[in-house]
């Protein structure tokens, strides 16, 4: 866990900028993001090579915001910059930078820095930077670490990925439920150095070391010296070790915790989990569900073309593929087509909105799934719900459109294909934006990723298919 | 803040249940999600009209999972469930609760009782409360207040929804800079019951109680009694209470912050946000972004189908429309379709292709605005990612679509007119994809609204009238 420990507050820019207090006021825009004009500073420094002014850029930036500016660079920029990272910096802006750059980063910087670096890290975060390294340059880090600091590291690199066991800091404190208020805090003073660099949290663990209570810090600073542990300690929510990341930020979110201490599977304690990693759990969870649900993978904000193209063009030619089986319903009434040239053009309306009244249900549906507000206990219900909702909008829908068929086409039997049309297509969307990751979700598979294709193919089809039928039966 | 009080940890379901732990047990799933079985249980007790079993039911809950009970039930079955809400527990359940729920609770519980549970809720949360009661029970339950809970909520509320002002807590430690940590550790036994209920930093103010430094309490416990204050504080990052939450969100990610003093504008301190309601705030925002990408407005899972209609048909005849004005393209070209069906067939494979090309893009540079990764110092870089990106796939699935069109059709002008098309089509998708949130952005709209819209009808529109006027310039 890192901290802020520089004064961030924004002023406005003025004249030339020189004294490195300047800079740092010049550095953060008013929303606290980094300037765009201060990365254009450090393209000119670069391009200049002025080393002593690249020196003096970086420097006044907080580690996340260099790290943050390495992301706005381009590859060849940013190499120039890593020379001039600070050591006392470099284990804080390594475990904030973007994957695919930190990758690049590690290449450059020795062993033995590295090692150093990391010593600085509480375990969570040096296992995420060690996780990085390639093999050869990983044994010679592991080498020159602390033997307790590569236990730890070997220990929270056993745990799956996006794991509890991966996301705990292996620090913590844990006192016996006997020790007084005064006891726990001349033991925090004595052994201070021992300690997680900041805890809110003490574990009051018994004999065996399971956890049986907690007692926030603020609460132990109120509470009288002769006051024992176990008259304070609140009780505790365990996170299980081998429990999923998602998991442990929906306790997190729902019970509103700040830390929590994490068990093995015998009970004992581990470790523990803080807010600030769960901050992080929970952009990332948010953001794959956005992405699924667009159908693209994130290839990195530095990612190169390439790389672009092999996040998107999959998902596109499977889209081509599930469109090109939607159309054969096309193929099928080349006749009907052929005879009524207005199919053609309404044809796609009708597809395009239940596409669109598909997508709604499907993030709806998917948002639910994520946040535990839809399981068996409402699924019925909610099920109902979307199938009334699908009537009652394409009803709505199938009068404009209709009507709107009418006043171009005069012609009734085309607007009452087109209504009828659209009122099955869009129940189509409500029933399988629902049902579609319900099922998935029910099968142990991600809710987000496989359904907007089955949706989009569904409504696609039915939209061609319905106009077409119906065409065949009551207008041609 | 509200804290998670109970032991949690989920055990199997055995035999029959009746003692209150193995209530406790039944309730939550391995995944710490409430039971269906027990809501069902629920259901069975209400109509019964066994009170003393749902008295049990009810009280064997921790408060969030009460709040979450409430929202899998129906509406009249939640009724028949208030008067059991445990009186001590009232605040935190009207504080989780779901926002149009907590109205209809409102309603049933009187002034007095809600007055008693509001005392016990931190400012922010209480005023939440308090901003959606009915005004005639709003004026009952201020009046019944205590002056100094009044005060906090009415300030509360005279900041703007969604500022840093709404989300702040009034309760804050501050203390002047000359104080020692034993000072300190003593002021706070003896004012206890004035603290915040739990606290994670001391604020270090000067004398006009502007926040100079920050000490957090672990760092309190470690430190001599007689070291200064002014010699262990860190600097602080404040927040301005008229900051928007979604910046104060990011502020709290980027620098990891557990707690943030907030200052008016004179630079003196009112208040403080903690990392938990930034939770809240980070679900918030990133739920807005996939419901606005989605073109849906969350109506709540309690919603009833005409709330939800309300919700989702607005867009859809938005869509409607401009997938009409999309489609006047084809009835440009109706002799054409005439001519060659097949067009009919295949237009709309590269319309949806498109459609999906823009949707990819939308969606990572939606989420890379709201990161703050895509700005002015990397957008001209991004936007030629995003065209290179667009040529390539265009090319890649032209060759697939062309060699199809092919391989069914024969004729390799029809192959050519396709081909074509869907390269003109993707390019769109990529270009309309990223300029039209950065230009959104820049007019000071969000992002994630408009752009769907615009995106989608331009790649509708580009389709069908790319394929068609290619085709009558090579093909007919």
């Amino acid at each position: 866990m890192a901290r802020a420990t520089v004064d961030l507050q924004p002023r406005p820019l003025t004249g030339i900028v020189s004294s490195s207090e300047a800079l740092e006021d010049l550095a953060l825009r008013d929303d606290y993001a980094l300037n765009p004009q201060y990365v254009e500073m450090v393209i000119e420094a670069v391009d200049r090579g002025d080393t002593e002014r690249l020196r003096e850029l970086v420097g006044a930036l907080h580690p996340a915001d260099v790290a943050d500016l390495m992301g706005f660079l381009s590859a060849d920029y940013r190499e120039e910059l890593i020379p001039f990272l600070a050591a006392d910096d470099l284990a804080e802006i390594l475990s904030e930078l973007d994957t695919n750059i930190r990758e690049e980063v590690l290449e450059k910087v020795a062993p033995a820095a590295l090692a150093q670096a990391l010593g600085d890290l509480e375990s969570d975060d040096a296992a995420d930077v060690v996780d990085d390294l390639e093999d050869d340059k990983r044994h010679a880090v592991l080498a020159a670490l602390s033997d307790t600091d590569r236990a730890a590291i070997e220990s929270s690199l056993s745990y799956a990925e996006e794991s509890a066991g991966r996301l705990m800091q292996r620090e913590v404190l844990a006192a016996p439920q006997f020790w007084t208020v005064g006891q726990t805090i001349d033991h925090v003073r004595e052994t201070a150095d021992d300690l997680p660099e900041l805890f809110f949290d003490v574990y009051v663990v018994d004999p065996a070391f399971k956890p049986i209570g907690a007692c926030p810090v603020s609460q132990l600073l109120k509470a009288p010296r002769d006051a024992s542990l176990a008259s304070i300690m609140e009780q505790v929510t365990e996170i299980q070790v081998d429990m999923d990341q998602e998991e442990v930020a929906y306790i997190f979110d729902k019970y509103h915790l700040i830390s929590a201490p994490v068990t093995d599977t015998g009970g004992r304690l581990v470790g523990q989990i803080t807010v600030d990693d769960i901050v992080g759990v929970i952009q990332e969870e948010a953001e794959e569900d956005i992405l699924a649900l667009a159908g693209v993978s994130d290839a990195g904000r530095d990612a190169g073309v390439l790389d672009v193209v092999r996040a998107r063009l999959p998902w596109l030619i499977i889209n081509l593929a599930t469109e090109a089986l939607a159309v054969t319903s096309i193929a099928l009434f080349q006749a009907e087509v052929a005879k009524v040239v207005a199919l053609a053009v309404l044809m796609p309306i009708v597809s395009s909105v239940g596409g669109n009244a598909g997508t709604q249900t499907l993030a709806v549906a998917v948002r639910a799934l994520a946040s535990k507000e839809l399981n068996a206990a409402n699924a019925k219900r909610i099920i109902w719900r979307e199938m009334s909702v699908g009537i009652m909008n394409g009803l709505s829908l199938a009068l404009v459109m209709g009507a709107a068929t009418y006043f171009f086409y005069h012609n009734d039997r085309l607007s009452l294909t087109v209504g009828l049309a659209l009122v099955a297509n869009i129940f189509t969307a409500a029933l399988a934006g629902i049902l579609a990751p319900l099922i998935l979700e029910r099968m142990g598979r991600d809710p987000a990723v496989s359904s907007p294709i089955l949706v989009t193919f569904l409504t696609d089809f039915m939209g061609f298919f319905a106009v077409l039928s119906i065409a065949a039966l009551i207008l041609l």
